[in-house]
């Protein structure tokens, strides 16, 4: 059993040895101003609908957010409620099974490498487009988990100075001009300058205007919305392209709900990776690829804590 | 025995096992304009003489540029000659005996774990401040090297959207806001509008101004001099924000010529770590700290790739 929780939702799902997944269930999550009681609940019913009356031998989260080396808590996350709860334990005891613990873009990483398109790469970074960005570093297919369990939060790194303010407290962060919120916004700000199909998509409610609905104007071509994504995508090229000079990757791999648009998002950010990306006529440029296991990585990932682990606790 | 490559010299050492150097030599280098044969010439004079007529074992070179993951080429480099000329072989042939090649911030980062200040870290960061910015990534006490052995380009990081122009051909890299370049335009900027003994020291020619008189002067407690440091010093520590969070490492070790100016530089490079790190409240912050090695730290981690490998070619 893997279990993925974000801002918005979870999603608890049966994953067998291959990566495939059998049975899920989702619930909405309260986000950061919630009550961590709330987000606990979401989850256990999330596994226990996905588990269908079976019994658990484990489960594994993938959290979104800064989790402590050990496994066991969540210390701080933008969009969710917990800071430093033992939520391991917590769910263990409720569920009753041993319960292992890591941060979402990890997991997802970790499963693409284990069944998806970083397979084999020596090194790999996954970027995992929702809310906002999470990511992770591959070295000789193993996840980097740095000094604190928290590489790899691509999110906040700096990209204007003085930019625009983020629920981390900072200002200027990539995630507010890459991820699910960047592209809303976009859209929202872009609705009062031309027509689109999101103003009836959204019943004239720009407010009401979510990801998905974005992703599917574009699909309709509506110019709005590919302007979103064109913003979004430059700007996931220009911060990736940091990135690559720092890590040198083989492979860069994009997971998360907003990958789900594919070249809509990739073909710009490719354009300006290869733009801005230093001594780039003088290197091989890494591939840009959406994950292979799309929004469930976190989730098959999280199955993995469990497969690759002995019981504890 | 170790030699380091850089834009303006190059110094050769005889390096002993606990890093001790006994014998050295220094020349010019032509720059990137320069002939490789001079380049070359400038090396093995100084090579030779620092070896004092004894026979030479090995040689290792640390040159300031992208070299190839095999170490044989100089494949890239703002200001050195060479664009893909097999540099270790050229050698090999003029000194009849192996030749070792990497990347200077490399050998600097392997010098400080062998040495230094790294040792022991499980993960640690090397950023060198010399004329642009160096960098290397140290996981388990070794050297990423990337996919195309250019992991460690910090200073290509773009932090200011459309911000001043680089010598790579983009825009607000932040080698250009921390480096010894941006410290003498920062001084040079800062004495048009105050009083300054910078004046003084460069007969009243501001393009005179040098990294080591900006330091001089903000020893004497100069304004212009202390001012320059501070913005350096600042964008120092919001760049290596950055990347802390997205490695997590230990530690944090700053060398290069820049970094004699110790705590004037590393003060407000440190205020700005702590102000601007993602989660600070929540993880321990690295320690950001001086080089040990100093400007012979480049030297001496070439010699290491000497000491660490079967002779070869």
């Amino acid at each position: 059993m893997g279990v993925d929780i974000g801002g918005t939702k979870v999603l608890a799902g049966v994953v067998d040895d291959t990566g495939a997944v059998s049975s899920t269930a989702l619930r909405t999550t309260p986000g950061r101003r919630g009550v961590t009681r709330q987000a606990e609940d979401a989850m256990v019913e999330a596994i226990l609908e996905a588990a269908g009356g079976q019994p658990l031998a484990g489960v594994g989260v993938a959290a979104a957010g800064f989790v402590d080396p050990a496994g066991d808590r969540v210390m701080f996350a933008p969009h969710l409620p917990w800071q430093g709860e033992p939520l391991r334990e917590l769910l263990q005891d409720r569920l009753g099974c041993p319960v292992l613990l890591d941060n979402d873009a990890n997991c997802a990483a970790r499963a693409e490498a284990h069944h998806g398109v970083a397979g084999g790469a020596s090194s790999a970074m996954m970027i995992t487009m929702g809310t906002g960005i999470g990511g992770a570093v591959l070295v000789g297919g193993e996840v980097l988990r740095g000094a604190n369990g928290m590489a790899g939060e691509f999110g906040h790194m700096q990209v204007v100075p003085d930019g625009q303010p983020c629920e981390c407290g900072r200002r200027g962060c990539w995630e507010q001009y890459s991820s699910g919120n960047a592209l809303v916004r976009n859209a929202r700000t872009l609705m009062a300058e031309q027509p689109s199909v999101l103003a009836e998509m959204s019943g004239g409610h720009h407010e009401r205007v979510t990801g998905p609905m974005v992703t599917a104007a574009a699909e309709e071509g509506d110019l709005v919305a590919r302007r979103a994504f064109a913003s979004v995508g430059d700007w996931l090229g220009v911060g990736t392209a940091n990135l690559v000079a720092a890590l040198d990757p083989e492979v860069v791999v994009i997971g998360g709900g907003v990958s789900a648009a594919g070249d809509k998002l990739l073909d710009p950010a490719r354009a300006a990776l290869r733009r801005t990306l230093v001594g780039a006529a003088h290197r091989s440029v890494p591939a840009l690829v959406a994950a292979r296991l799309g929004p469930e990585a976190g989730m098959v990932g999280a199955a993995l804590l469990v497969a690759g682990s002995q019981p504890r606790g």
